[in-house]
């Protein structure tokens, strides 16, 4: 059996913190499992919340806890002596902790003779799989991207192309303006969107490049969104691919191939299958259809990042489809599936959707069309 | 002279990641610094970004390192085994870390035959005096949050009161409703709000509670709102209090007290007084005036949290202002000011401005008025 978890972060940091507690708190906290038992350790500023709203079992609070330490380990006792005091009160002298444990408490917590093992990758490996609930968290997620895309797609249509510009209501529409449009419609039905790809031409072909200034027509243009739903943590995460005017032909096979790559990558996975046979999946189909991969001084074009991670808490949760970590599908994990091809001159294009994996095959968790050609 | 730093995070975890490379990237990755340059390891994903957008000297692709360090390490190398095979190209066998440095990595690093100091508190110690334009990018924080008030207060004004209820263009105005308008403003103009706490009556007891439901008439409303200048990364950071209808004596009684507090600390701050000596300003004021502090089971009430806390790319940035932590103010510094008190039953009240320390005293970098009766 694993020893108990231990935790010392804030839930901003940590998707484990929240996922152990339930509760978002935003400064370092104490946290740890005993006798299959949620205990948090919480200052009186957060102490009456986190015991109101929280999953732990047991909260205590932070300075009667500090005084007890004090009084065993000397004035200068801290974080570490607090949770040395409540392993001997607990009867636990071993814990298990995320690789990213801070490493200077690590250091006290051995010296006060607790026994550390790290959990490797998870520190809650039961995190990877979604129960039922956890899908319709993320489900809700992608209907928030979906509302967004159904504002931006309203806008675009609306648009004039105007020379080398789109003019709607009367100004010039950029990458800030159709962003903003896309995010308060989900923020106004109870998402809260951050960092949003909207990345036209050129700036597209740096799949992180949030885009900004005029979006061009006859361009693709790539929009990336992850909504957090607010009300329980949970992300969605889809992108979707447009062009507002003429594609040329080689844009046109571009956004096909691209989409094919995807509907390829998702017939191969089910549980038990290697991410990195998924990720080959893509290459193959991109390489059959002619599309180079190369990196240069500058950067890279072609396909260059994973095919997929796991979504959930956090947008890269446990889980990767990618060509060099081996790591086999999980029954009931939630992943992204999102291919993309991108030559600066041509432009960017990338289809993401999200799935969960079952015994033979998926179950999709994301809905919208692929309709990319805006006249 | 300190080592050079070495970090492994993101810039959503770590501020100090933000600070050092001035640019986002929300996985971890490898910095340092070496003969006084900043040096990154990215890989392909963030690599073109990175170069073209960050402060780092040089930017290493990740894939020939690791291919380099698996050369030297065998096939397992990963992290660790490219930060080692760096240090040695680089000449470096001492770097200082961040106490919250990754526990794992640091243990594999030390196995390397690397030497790594904690550096305490701040990596970056200079992180917490600000410079001219740091704090003109938080004067830009506070600004924005003023443009939050202004329009909450003009909703407010227009509301009219049903019974228990306020009513606002024919809708129960609510928590979420005011707080939508107000982030949707402070949105518009570049910012962006997270967590915004607009909590009325017996709600905004609990200092941390983002507040919801209908806000009611004739009681304390508080709005405590730390939005992130979009461009820049740095926050602004003020609360103030609000009452539609008619205040009672002794909320009027209370109201005063705080703000009265909030001018005591802000005359005992210059560079060199201890933070806990602003603190008992405010304890002082509020023990005179006859408010007590109490603790029980289910929470607290009166006054029981920091009177204040460095601001800058981080909410919580380095610096405080509490009852138990020694902490001299420096010159230069920007702390937020921000007593209060809280009474479940009459309701809570806190004003938060934020300030520079200066040799002599202290420099506003928040401007708004306390006008908090509203008709």
């Amino acid at each position: 059996m694993l020893p108990p978890p231990l935790l010392y972060t804030d839930t901003h940091a940590s998707a484990d913190m929240l996922y152990f507690g339930r509760v978002e708190v935003h400064d370092p906290f104490i946290a740890f499992g005993a006798g299959g038992k949620k205990i948090t350790v919480q200052r009186t500023l957060e102490f009456g919340r986190v015991k109101r709203t929280s999953d732990f079992d047991v909260v205590l609070p932070q300075e009667p806890w500090l005084a007890k330490a004090q009084e065993r380990y000397g004035p200068r006792a801290g974080v570490a002596e607090i949770i040395a005091t409540l392993a001997r009160k607990y009867g636990l002298r071993r814990f298990r902790v995320a690789d990213d444990f801070p490493a200077a408490l690590h250091g006290k917590l051995i010296k006060l003779g607790l026994k550390l093992d790290f959990a490797g990758d998870q520190l809650f490996p039961e995190r990877e799989i979604k129960t039922d609930w956890e899908a319709a968290c993320i489900r809700e997620g992608n209907r928030l991207c979906s509302v967004g895309y159904t504002v931006a797609e309203k806008i675009l249509r609306a648009a004039r192309i105007k020379g080398r510009t789109l003019v709607h209501r009367g100004k010039v529409l950029t990458s800030e303006s159709l962003r903003f449009a896309l995010e308060t419609a989900i923020r106004e039905q109870g998402g809260d969107p951050r960092d949003t790809i909207l990345a036209c031409g050129d700036q597209a072909c740096d799949p992180h490049e949030r885009g900004s200034g005029p979006l061009r027509p006859h361009e693709l243009i790539i929009i990336d969104v992850f909504p957090r739903v607010t009300k329980t943590g949970y992300f969605g995460d889809m992108t979707r691919t447009y062009l507002k005017g003429r594609p040329r032909e080689v844009q046109r096979r571009l956004v096909a191939t691209v989409r094919e790559a995807q509907k390829r990558a998702t017939r191969v996975m089910r549980a038990g299958v290697d991410g990195r046979l998924v990720h080959r999946a893509v290459t193959e189909c991109f390489a059959d259809a002619g599309y180079e991969t190369r990196h240069t001084k500058s950067g890279s074009v072609g396909f260059f990042h994973g095919t997929g991670h796991g979504l959930g808490l956090a947008v890269h949760d446990p889980g990767r489809m990618s060509p060099s970590v081996a790591s086999p599908l999980k029954k009931g994990s939630v992943m992204t599936v999102e291919p993309g091809l991108y030559y600066p001159g041509l432009g960017g294009c990338r289809w993401e959707d999200v799935v969960q994996v079952t015994a033979t095959g998926t179950k999709p968790l994301s809905k919208h069309p692929y309709d990319w050609e805006i006249r």
